[in-house]
């Protein structure tokens, strides 16, 4: 194979939309994601990956848990925007839309969200720009029926951009 | 959240179907993989996730090196089947499947397949069951238009099955 990196056959990889979510110290914040996948069924465990310079992977870090919901297909490009766009730094990003706060104090998104799940951090390893984070499933529930949202799907069809800092970045400059 | 792990929550999670293939001292192998994903955009990384017994993954930690092919949605789920469920250390899952050999001797599936790319290993780390492996790419093309197959449609629509030692093998025990 010639040593080209061709962006297009990035693109053939699928990934779900999601919205990974945290709290430290009272302090609540969340971001879109689409890199998240399950690594092993006994005990059931993920891989997510952060941007190191995201306020959500500071907040991670520190608080050790996040919570993972799954957006729907249906999801609004605004609504996704909120989450996506916006940095929590200088945004309370829970103010506009509906969570529930778990027993630990750990918000999760329900609104467009089809499924939500409770994580605790086994490890964090850099990886140039990013964090990739390892995690066991504490919980996980259905909020309700209906169909996930893919990343084709929210680029292709729904027209969304990636922000500079996702991974899958290159993707802007092709459509 | 209650301390529940509910297994449907899980398989709202979107995910390709994918093989895997490297070679090690003129030992070709191949497995199908769900679990792979891009962390980074410059440089591309990628991870991928194993299980720690199989012979792909005692092959990719030795060479070094592996291949990704990007299944499209009409692969026959036979043709899965000589990837996902047969096991290379005494069959030739090379025998029966047109493949090319890249410059440095790796194999790369070209049958039912959308694109591929070529990577090399950065960093193994092992979460119970299985290794996680993150690697460069090192080259990536496109073999032909189509629809990638979607892990959700191999379930559900092609009926598939999730051989025991998938990081996501629970999914076989809800359809």
């Amino acid at each position: 194979m010639d040593s080209i990196i061709d962006p297009r056959a990035l693109f053939t990889l699928n990934y779900g939309v999601y919205i990974v979510s945290t709290e430290y110290q009272g302090r609540k914040n969340g971001q879109i994601i689409n890199a998240l996948m399950q690594l092993t069924a006994d005990p059931i465990c993920m891989a997510a990956c952060l941007h190191r310079d995201n306020f959500t992977t500071e907040l991670v870090e520190k608080s050790g848990r996040f919570t993972v919901s799954v957006l729907e297909e249906s999801v609004p490009l605004q609504f996704i925007g909120q989450f996506g766009f916006r940095c929590g730094r200088d945004f309370d990003k829970f103010s506009a839309c509906a969570f529930e706060t778990g027993e630990d104090g750990l918000p999760f998104v329900t609104e467009h969200a089809l499924a939500c799940m409770e994580l605790e951090v086994i490890s964090v390893q850099e990886i140039f720009t990013h964090k990739l984070f390892t995690a066991r499933v504490l919980s996980a529930k259905v909020l309700k029926e209906g169909v996930p949202l893919t990343y084709a799907n929210y680029h292709f069809i729904k027209k969304g951009k990636s922000p500079a800092n996702a991974p899958t970045a290159v993707f802007n400059k092709i459509k």
